[in-house]
Parts: structure tokens; C-alpha cells; sequence
């Protein structure tokens, strides 16, 4: 009988949306100019990747202006937080103890 | 200036690349067959992603009969051994304290 592999779910799995998913999770929201600058990626590719998000309902895009400045934030959901966690969860299952393993 | 973003190694990153490296980082080698039991893969699928372990230097294979019957085994490299380990560091940096938090 075949052990199931861990299913790693690939919307949390691509790098920079992990990246992502990983900062919000720690925040209320985030602007987009700081996710852009803590990932060190461009504009267009962390569009996408947020759009991503979005499409799959895991984060929440708030555009308003402040003043006449446009300002663009980011949260994550529940729905994100249930991927986000469910998706560790696999992580720690699939690694097993090189999970928790020091780093060289 | 932008913080850079923690590379993940995308030959390690693979969902069955990444849990065929965590088996092998805990035997000295592991069986074709007992890889595919353990990760409940279709023998097609743990080649291909053994061929890109292999080609990348990450594994090693060793081709014997056993009596009559043929025996393919797997071990990782120092090589892939470093490069697991890196990956596992740069996954803990990009996770941040959600590398240790629990699940859910």
C-alpha cells in the first residue's frame, strides 16, 4: 500500500508568493511598496504573484487614495491563512525531521 | 534597498524532489521500489524527477543484479547533501517564525 506524498498546495508553493504569504501572515496588511521592497522584487512580477493570490482567494487587495497619493494594501484571508497553515502542516509532514533540523 | 528574497534551489523546491531528498538525507541509500512505496508515486514520475536529481549531481545510482534480479539503489551526494541543507536554511529564512510556529 502506497503512503500518500504530502500534497503541497502549488499556489502557497511558488517562491515569492510563499514569501508573500509568509510576511502577511504576521501583519494586519501590508502596502504594496513594502512587499515589494522586503521581497526585492520588481513591480510586474509581484503583481502577478498577488494577483494570484487573489484570484485563488487567499489575499484581500484594498486600493483607496490617502490624500492624492493611491495607496494599494494587502491581507490575508482566511481562507490564506487556512492554505498557509494547512500548507506547513504538509511541509513538516513531507520534510519529517529535517523540518526542524539546525542549518549547517 | 531591497532585501533580497531567500533563493530556493528549484531542483530541490519540486514537491517529489524535495521528499525524495528528505528520505534520502536519513538512509545511506534507498531502493527505486522503496522510494515509490514511500511516496506513493507512479514509476514514471520518480524517474523523471530522480533523472533531474541525478543529472544535477544530487543523487547517485547504483545498477546491480542481485542474483537475477535487478537492483537500482539511490543515495544523495555531498553535493545534494548541500544543496538540501542550503534549501532548508534559505526555506527557514524566507518562513521566518512561521518556520517554527505550530500547525493547526
Amino acid at each position: 500500500m502506497a503512503t500518500e506524498l504530502p500534497e503541497l498546495d502549488p499556489i502557497v508553493h511558488g517562491q515569492v508568493r510563499l514569501a508573500i504569504l509568509s510576511l502577511l501572515a504576521g501583519v494586519a496588511s501590508a502596502e504594496f511598496t513594502f512587499l515589494r521592497e522586503k521581497l526585492g522584487v520588481t513591480d510586474g512580477n509581484l503583481s502577478v504573484h498577488l494577483g494570484k493570490l487573489e484570484e485563488a482567494g487567499y489575499v484581500d487587495v484594498d486600493k483607496r487614495f490617502v490624500g492624492k497619493k493611491p495607496r494599494t494594501t494587502y491581507r490575508m484571508t482566511d481562507k490564506g491563512r487556512t492554505a498557509f497553515l494547512g500548507y506547513l502542516a504538509q511541509l513538516k509532514k513531507l520534510l519529517g525531521t529535517n523540518f526542524t533540523r539546525r542549518s549547517k
